[in-house]
């Protein structure tokens, strides 16, 4: 009986497109690893700029690269039907509207992958004046993205 | 008495040029995050090359880009003193040979970022053989280092 009503359940999820219970729970951790990768790399970025005076260039270059690289890696696929609820490293933070307001996430998707590409460029650059400017804009992006779609914890 | 035992473990801690034990974690979950990160984009990779027939080359050069920038973003200040134990998002699984044997990571290190920058430039070039191959050598480099610097689990 038991193994009967699994079935049901798994043909149920089979019919709506969403991703296993296990294969889900793998996309949290990524999407929560893709987060917490450009989270180091923007404080890297952070400490230059409030240091001035010993400013690495090529510390900020490499920084700028991995976010952008990251929001660029077409993370929207780590958000299928499915992870909704569920448990990377950690249950994720998600809110129920990340996963209906689609055109919204789309724009605010899209802001952070124009204002990543601005930090890389900026970046290159090396001047810290413009670095500073396009930094302020990827962290208004992050912030606008939580602000609506993640849980506080 | 208890903060007297507190002030002197700290100022071992500082002679050592240790870092404290909740940054310590936070560096072991950030180092995690990146592996984990990377695992998703050669994954992704893996799909392309697996499917030859539709083979999606923005795919690939996406995650070749995060892998490149992900190994070039100077993980080794994640392994700083006082990290060769703790728990980032889950206990870390670096072995202690990992912090010793510095010219060996260094050189491990340093075969990860060649054979990342080769199929960046052949993910450019959309020729899948050579995609194939480039991502062969850095399947070879992650396995080098997991083989003798991390615990199996």
């Amino acid at each position: 009986m038991k193994s009967k009503l699994i079935l049901a359940l798994l043909a149920v999820a089979c019919v709506n497109g969403a991703v296993a219970a296990e294969e889900g729970n793998d996309l949290i951790k990524y999407r929560q690893s893709g987060y917490s990768f450009m989270a180091w790399n923007m404080g890297k970025i952070k400490a230059q700029l409030d240091n001035p005076a010993k400013f690495d260039k090529d510390q900020v270059q490499a920084a700028a690269k991995v976010i952008a690289a990251i929001a660029n890696s077409g993370m929207g696929a780590l958000y299928a039907p499915g992870t909704e609820t569920g448990k990377g490293w950690v249950p994720t933070h998600a809110k129920p509207e990340l996963f209906k307001e689609k055109e919204e996430v789309g724009k605010l998707a899209g802001d952070l992958r124009s204002a990543a590409g601005k930090l890389e460029t900026a970046a290159a650059s090396a001047d810290q004046a413009a670095i500073k400017a396009a930094f302020g804009e990827v962290g208004k992006s992050c912030k606008a993205c939580h602000d609506k779609y993640r849980e506080k914890h």
